[in-house]
């Protein structure tokens, strides 16, 4: 294919405008890309340090040395123009590096979750066509059988093993390599390339709508898609995340958002345009995240609520997490309960909820608070954070629409409808798979499958997944307001409701509990709890307590729960 | 011509790519363009005050209705796509509306000098084709002549006229216009217009590369030329403007810097986007800055250094401009001499100067102050606060050339070259000028004319205009150095100094001073002082007192000075 074969409408100008014959050349027309922030950043800041990481630390000027090191040893394996680079590791420096090395080398890259079974590496990796993978050494078992699948088909796979020091386990790398295949150490291969300044790749692309990544979706059921994102999309994300959230010069980013969910928000593209210092956590440790914050003055980072969750009840939270500096945190996903963000703001973070998807970048909805809300109680100030929110700068549109006249709802917090964005941060498509592509923009709109209101002030409030909706007895229940009300009971930890076929109502809900340690209550004090807040229609007729399936993204696997009630 | 004659270079992807035929939708490409942001600043912010002016105050949602009624208004004059609309006015609100209903109304704004002459200004709006011209009630004595001039012409003009109540002057508005045209009042037009949110026009544009703005360009001589800028380039400048200096949300922005200036620098749609409350001043008076700024817990303007001379030297200049807060200042043109920053940063003010032209919208370069700067006394920092600096987020490249190889100089800050640009945020070219259109862009660079050193930190130094060098005895010497000498001088208010024909070395330096009031200084103690500061070759020969010729913009027309020296 080609980028460009749908071009820009070709708009007729005033005759006075015939001049401008040369509209578009190389001094007025650059193609967008993210990576033309680190030669910014290296050239202006080159003794900041870009990343810290254990005992490693790096500055801006190394990182653009290490970053061309890399694009000169990819090349030098003889990746060519849009190859795929895979990576399959932990938040650290390499990872880091790749956001940025893989494209100056011309290629594109894959980051894979390293929470998938060996099974659906396999799959990805032949689905994306990999040349390179790169691998941390501890996550090298999973990665195996998809190697020698390559292998077995006669491609020529290269794999670059990152053999981290601070592993907390070290398997033997050639044992778990096929014995004919010649790998290379990530840094020895980096420290092989004897290049100067004199020697770096452009920063420049072709074709600002040219791939930059391939993420695959972890959905809760079948095979992931791979859905690719242009460079012109990334560029936007970082500026639109920068006015929106807003990211101040100079902040100290902590990685704890895995880069391997899109491209880990986009952060690696924004930190780097605002010359931050990034610290780069493997694992999250709740002790040593608050140590990391104090020690290294950490201002911003972002967060799954599970990883929220785990520092708000952590026994080692201080009572400052900064002595005298507010730490700012944007978390997807599903809302903070209020308790979580009492007990984080009370501890001086700030936190911001945004909404997104893998196919819109990540966030494109922000719940930024209004200057009124600082008046707020905890409990009413958590239940407006709790919202979606409002469209960040770089998004065009985001509507809450009737899924069936494609009509604006009202905006009365009450009339339910499907978000449906359009955005310059929204996918090319998905790979291989022109069906779901055409599908995907059927109408005009990206339809999210999502279901939500939109309250008064504009702001998005999402209630369920499409087809986590509940109906009974012809009315329509959203999980997500059951789950909500079981949240709010001091002993649940976690909670997923579905519907269970009734023989009187055709649906009624049924929730999965999961207890907190050493907490204690039964179904039918549950079930009174959630009275106090749901309208006796809605409440859960059944309630099933034990842990919950979860995707390797940490997704509750509501289809599995599903499936247990049809056993 | 049609804007995409030059369309992005086709790309080939591997074949993997093909099921992305549909990769530009309007899902997933929306053409950029500034005006955007006022539609998601009035859904996100609607009671945020957006607008002050005397006791005119407005909310983001009240100035959206205003722009959308005004965009109903110009089309209800019978303005087409692309039309010209061309408007003569001081920093009143009706000029910051101006930057969204034209676009709005599928316009061109194209902004008018007010200190320039009838003849001028009767070019201007012929060449422009202007179709609509706003007016301000006090400026339309300049007007005249060049409404007459399009009604002789058979072209059916359209005037309407801004009656601010605090103007200083108020001419008869019928005698000042031909009797046969039906004028209109501003605000009496906007009110005709009966709308709801339903009428509001669409924020999209066909093609981000549709003309936004023409700026005429006060060259030093010659005719004006006319500068267009896209809506691409104008929402570009906005988002590396946020990054760049960087701008927080909510700032509070006094519009010092006039809009006809690269349209305000672009801060138009730059503080719309962060959702500013922008205090609106028609005129420079210190006191009443310095008033209003208290007033209004101003947080960020911007203005020429005369500007900055003006509040420094001022009587009524307070010792802290806002009690607890720094107030941010961009500054282009000449650097601020060192006494000036003094002044300015001991009140409180944080000053950064950029550099860039007409034809680069504005700022492309940017003095951002580096980490270790904090500890610099005040002379030291005045000299490395009065450098130009490094690009902007949004600038892909400037480069110090040679202007014979073209290739770039040393980072020695001693060899001089040429300031050449590549920018996302560079003109589409000349209008109705193809052949300086063509010569602009030759080479792939857009070169500046000016004469710059880099530092061996990267911060560009400009050193003079091209033709501003003076060539004595076979050594060059930059006019500009000699400025900075004479301006260390107590006495010295402004200084030029230009080439003066000499037997013996062929040219000689000649300064030209005017001093500040009831100061006093020889020319032979001025020679004499600047020996201290520069090389015995580049001292001026002769030192010429009185007031300084300047161009409308405020820029000291040397050509006239050279003159002067020919007599």
């Amino acid at each position: 294919m080609t980028t460009n074969n749908q071009s820009q409408p070709t708009i007729a100008l005033p005759a006075m405008y015939d001049s401008l014959q040369s509209s578009k050349n190389a001094a007025n027309f650059v193609p967008l890309t993210p990576i033309s922030f680190l030669s910014r950043t290296a050239d202006v800041y080159p003794e900041i340090t870009s990343l810290i990481y254990e005992e490693q630390q790096y500055t801006w000027r190394e990182t653009q040395q290490r970053c061309q090191q890399m694009a000169h040893a990819l090349q030098g394996l003889g990746t060519k123009a849009h190859d795929t680079v895979s990576i399959l590791a932990f938040n650290t420096p390499e990872i880091f590096e790749a956001h940025f090395f893989v494209p100056l080398a011309g290629c594109v890259i894959n980051t894979i979750n390293t929470r998938l079974d060996p099974a659906t590496i396999t799959y990805i990796l032949d689905f994306a066509e990999t040349k390179v993978l790169i691998v941390d050494r501890q996550l090298l078992p999973q990665a195996t059988d998809a190697i020698e699948t390559q292998i077995a088909k006669g491609n020529n796979i290269h794999v670059v093993v990152i053999d981290d020091p601070h592993a907390t386990e070290k398997p033997d790398i050639a044992a778990n390599l096929p014995s004919t295949l010649a790998w290379h150490e990530y840094n020895q291969l980096l420290n092989a390339q004897e290049i100067t300044t004199a020697d770096y790749l452009p920063y420049q692309i072709a074709d600002e709508l040219q791939p930059l990544a391939i993420n695959f979706t972890s959905g809760t059921s079948g095979l992931p898609k791979g859905v690719v994102y242009h460079h012109r999309g990334s560029y936007l994300m970082t500026m639109g995340t920068i006015a929106g959230w807003p990211v101040p010069k100079h902040p100290v980013y902590m990685y704890t958002v895995p880069l391997f969910h899109c491209n880990g928000w986009g952060h690696a593209w924004t930190m780097t345009a605002m010359a931050a210092t990034i610290v780069c956590v493997r694992a999250i440790i709740p002790e040593k995240i608050f140590t990391l914050m104090q020690q290294h003055k950490v201002s911003h980072f972002g967060g799954a609520p599970i990883v929220l969750n785990m520092l708000a009840n952590s026994p080692e939270c201080p009572e400052r997490v900064r002595e005298d500096a507010t730490v700012y945190c944007m978390t997807a996903g599903a809302p903070p309960p209020a308790s979580v963000l009492a007990k984080m703001e009370g501890m001086g973070f700030d936190i911001m909820h945004v909404y997104g998807l893998t196919e819109s970048y990540g966030h494109i909805l922000q719940g930024t608070p209004q200057q009124e809300w600082s008046e707020f109680d905890i409990d009413t100030l958590a239940e407006y954070k709790s919202r979606q929110g409002v469209r960040f700068p770089m998004t065009d549109a985001v509507a809450v629409i009737d899924p069936e006249t494609e009509q604006p709802v009202a905006h009365d917090g009450e009339t339910i409808g499907e978000i449906a964005i359009r955005s310059n941060t929204m996918m090319s498509g998905y790979l291989k798979d022109q069906q779901a592509t055409t599908e995907a923009f059927e109408g005009g709109w990206f339809r999210s499958g999502d279901l939500a209101v939109i309250h008064p002030d504009g702001y998005v409030q999402v209630k369920d997944r499409a087809k986590d909706i509940i109906i009974s007895g012809g009315e329509n229940i959203s999980s997500v307001e059951i789950e909500n009300a079981l949240y709010k009971h001091a002993a649940v930890g976690e909670a997923a409701v579905v519907a269970m076929k009734d023989e009187k109502w055709g649906e009624t809900p049924c929730a999965f509990v999961e207890l907190k340690p050493n907490a204690e209550v039964s179904e039918s004090e549950l079930i009174e709890h959630c009275l106090t807040y749901l309208a006796r229609f809605k409440k859960p007729s059944k309630v099933i307590f034990g842990p919950l399936p979860k995707t390797a993204t940490g997704k509750i696997q509501k289809y599995e729960l599903r499936n247990r009630l049809k056993d």
